[in-house]
C-alpha cells in the first residue's frame, strides 16, 4: 500500500544515494543501491505554502503539515500533539560562556514524553495508519520506546517496543506503565535494531510499523520540525549557528534541512548558517570522521553515560558530515563528567534540567566557543533534546542538600542559616 | 512595601473570614481575626477584559495577567512561562469507566517543571519581586521545591528551599541540581511549613519571599488559571463538572472561583458546575469532615504514597468544602493500590503518566462513577497536577518487559513473538 494522503505535498521516495525514485510505500533502503530513502516533495505544492497559513494552524507541529508527509487531515493523525517547544533566551548561559551574541536554547524536553522523539513518532506512525499498519513497534535506547507506548496507548492501537535489557530502570517503567508489550533484548542497542530489520520481514510482523525501520523515511521528516519552529519562533528568520546532538546524525541533517526548505519556499530571507555537532566521547564515530577528514564512518562500540545518544553505526553520519562541511560548522566529543557539567550549567543558568544528551550538547557547545571553531559574537541555537528526570542518575552523586537541620530556629541558627 | 504593579486589576487584600481589607503587601494572614487572606479585585478592571484580549496574548498563564495580581508588564515577570497545558479528550477512558459524556484530561505534567506548581510560583515570585525581596523560597513537599528552585535559577535570583528530609531521592535531585540552597528538615512537611513561618518573622529572611508562606495570597491565585485555561479550551464555556486533587484544598476552591470569575465578566455564559475533590485515604482530613457533614477539618497525621498531597493540616480545607456543597458536587478518597491501578488506566488508555496525584484523581473519578456522586452522561474534566517521571517507585514493582529474548529470530519464535 502507499501513502495518499489528501493535500500531502510527498510525491515520492528518493535514494539518498543513488536518487532512484520510489512510490510512497513501507520502505526505507534503495532496491538499487541499498542507500537510504528519504522523502521527496511536490516543490510547486510547497512554494504555495505562507507564513499566515502556519500562523494560523494549531500550537504544535501540525501547523507545518503543508511541510510533512502525513496529517494533513486532523482527524489522520496518530499523535500527542508535540512541538511549539519553548525557544528560552539564555543570556546567564551565553555570559558564563564568554558569548557576546544572543544565545537561544530550543527545550523539547516540554514534548508529551519529554524528548523530541514525540515529533517524529507522530509523522511515522500517522503515515504507518495511512498505510495500513495496524501495530506500531520500535527499536529504541528509552526515548522513542517511552513515546511509541504513549502514541499507540492514546491511539488505542497495540504496540510491541524492543529495547536493550540493560536499559536504565526509569526508562523500563516509563515505557511499561503505557500497557503495550515491552521485548528486553539481551544485547545492545545494535543487536536490538538488526532484529527488528530482521523481524519486519516475517509474517508475523507483516502489520506492524517500526517507526525507525520500515517507516523510517516519514520518521525522519519529523525532526524538520526543530528547525520550522526556531525559524518561525525567531520571527521568521535562521539563527547564525545551530548546536544539536548527534545518535544516528538525522536530527542534525533535518535542521539543516529545514532551514533549506525555509529558504527555498521563500518563508526566509536567505542568509548564511553554521551547524555543528555533539557527541559523547564514549561514541563520537561521527565527530572522529570530520576530525579526520574521511568520509566514511567507522563503527564503534559505544559506552559512557549518553545512552540515548548511544549508536555505534550511525545510518546518517555521511548526511551529518555533509552538512557540518558544507555549512561551515564543526563537531566535538565530550567526557562524562564534561557532560555532568553541562547538565548543571545549563540547569542553573535557565532553570531547564536535561537528560545527559543536552548535557553533552552543552558541553559541546562550551568547547566549541573554547577551541574558536563557534562565533561567541553571532546568535545561537543550542538543541535540548531530552529530560533530566529519565537520567537522574548521570547527577546523582553530585547535588544534593546544602544543609540538614532540626525543625526549629535555634538548629537553623546553628546551620548558620540566620 | 506594596504592591503596585501599573494596569493590575488588584485592589487589597481581603481577609476571608472577617472581610478586613489590607494593602497589597506580603501578609498572609488578617492581623485581626488571623484568617486567611486573599487577593481582591478592582471588579471594574475585570469587567473590561475580553476573550479577544485574552486570545491575543501568550501561549501560557501570562494571557490571563488581566484577571492576576502581578505580571501586567512582561519585563516584569519572574516566570518559566508555563499554562496553556493540554486537555485532552479521553474517549477510552470514559468507556472503560461507563461515562457516556465527554471527558477530558487537562494535563498539567506539561508544565516546564512537570506539575501545576509552576502557575503558582510564576504568580507569587512576580508579585515577590514587585514588593521588593531579593531571595526566593518555599517548605516543599517536592513539585514546589523543583519549581521555585528552577524559577530562582532563571531570573538568576538565590533560593533557598526546604523540604522533608525523607523526601524521594528524585524530588532532592531535581531540587538541587538547579544550584539553589536546599535545606532538608528533619521533619515532616507540617514541621517545615511551621519552621518556614518562623523564619519569616527573623533578620535574616526580611529579603526572603517564601512563596507559600508570606506571598500565598499572590501565589494562590496562579491556580486560577487552571480554571481559566479549561473554559477559553472549551470555547469559552464552562464543563458541567471538575475532579481537582486536594492538599490544602486551594487548588480546588481556586478552579471554583476562576469559572464563578467567568460568568460574573460575562465571558463566559452562566450554567452550573459541580466541583469534586481527590484525596489519598493516607491524607483525607477534608474529605472525612465531608462525609461527617462537619464544617472544622480535624488535622491528621498524613501517610501513603501520595507525598506532594500529604497535608495533614490543610490550610484551605473549610473553603474547599464551602465550594463543594454550594456546587453539589462530592469529595472521596482511595487506597495507595488504588491510587496505582489510576496511574495504570489513565496510561494506557490515554498515554499520559501522572504522578501519584494523578492517579488519585482517576481513582476517585472512578469511585464517584461507581457510587453515583458524579453524572456519568455530563461533561466532566479531570485534572492531572503532576508528572510520572516523579514517582516511579509507585507502579516500579507492578510493571515491567513482557519479555525478555537473546537478538536472534529464534529465541523472539521461541519466546512466542512469531
Amino acid at each position: 500500500m502507499a501513502l495518499s494522503a489528501t493535500n500531502s505535498p510527498a510525491r515520492c521516495l528518493v535514494c539518498r544515494a543513488c536518487g532512484q525514485e520510489y512510490p510512497l510505500i513501507a520502505q526505507h533502503a534503495c532496491f538499487e543501491c541499498f542507500g537510504p530513502l528519504e522523502v521527496g516533495y511536490d516543490q510547486a505544492a510547497l512554494n504555495k505554502v505562507t507564513r499566515e497559513q502556519i500562523e494560523a494552524g494549531p500550537q504544535n507541529i501540525w501547523r507545518y503539515a503543508p511541510l510533512l508527509p502525513a496529517g494533513q487531515d486532523p482527524a489522520s493523525r496518530v499523535t500527542l500533539d508535540p512541538g511549539l517547544t519553548p525557544l528560552i533566551r539564555a543570556d546567564r548561559l551565553a555570559a558564563e560562556l564568554g558569548m557576546t551574541g544572543t544565545l537561544w536554547v530550543k527545550d523539547d524536553s516540554a514534548n508529551p514524553t519529554h524528548s523530541f522523539k514525540d515529533r517524529v513518532v507522530s509523522v511515522a506512525l500517522t503515515a504507518a495508519k495511512e498505510l495500513g499498519f495496524t501495530r506500531f513497534a520500535c527499536a529504541s535506547t528509552g526515548n522513542l520506546a517511552n513515546s511509541v507506548a504513549a502514541h499507540a496507548a492514546r491511539a488505542g492501537v497495540p504496540s510491541i517496543v524492543f529495547i536493550p535489557s540493560d536499559l536504565e530502570q526509569g526508562k523500563i517503567i516509563t515505557t511499561a506503565v503505557y500497557g503495550g508489550e515491552l521485548v528486553a533484548i539481551e544485547g545492545s542497542y545494535d543487536d536490538v535494531n538488526r532484529l527488528c530489520g530482521e523481524l519486519t520481514e516475517t509474517d508475523a510482523f507483516e502489520d506492524t510499523a517500526f517507526v525507525n525501520v520500515n517507516v523510517r523515511p516519514y520518521y525522519a521528516e519529523g525532526s524538520k520540525t526543530l528547525g520550522y519552529e526556531v525559524a518561525e519562533q525567531l520571527g521568521w528568520r535562521l539563527p547564525a549557528q545551530v548546536v544539536a546532538p548527534m545518535a544516528s546524525g538525522e536530527l542534525l541533517t533535518k535542521i539543516d534541512k529545514a532551514f533549506e526548505e525555509l529558504v527555498e519556499i521563500g518563508l526566509v530571507a536567505e542568509s548564511s548558517w553554521k551547524v555543528f555537532g555533539a557527541q559523547s566521547k564514549g561514541c563520537d564515530p561521527i565527530a572522529t570522521a570530520l576530525r579526520d577528514g574521511k568520509d566514511e564512518i567507522t563503527p564503534v562500540k559505544p559506552t559512557g553515560i549518553a545512552k540515548s545518544l548511544n549508536i555505534g553505526d550511525p545510518a546518517a553520519g555521511p548526511f551529518a558530515l555533509e552538512s557540518v562541511r558544507r555549512t561551515g560548522g564543526w563537531m566535538d566529543s565530550v567526557t562524562d563528567d564534561e557532560i555532568r557539567d553541562g547538565i548543571e550549567l545549563l540547569a542553573r543558568t535557565t532553570g531547564v534540567f536535561a537528560e545527559t544528551a543536552g548535557g553533552v550538547t552543552v558541553a559541546v557547545l562550551k568547547k566549541l566557543v573554547e577551541s574558536g571553531r563557534l562565533d561567541p559574537t553571532a546568535e545561537t541555537v543550542v538543541y535540548n533534546t531530552g529530560e533530566g528526570l529519565k537520567t537522574l542518575d548521570a547527577v546523582a552523586d553530585r547535588v544534593g542538600p546544602t544543609h540538614r537541620v532540626k525543625p526549629s530556629l535555634r538548629a537553623a541558627r546553628e546551620a548558620g542559616l540566620l
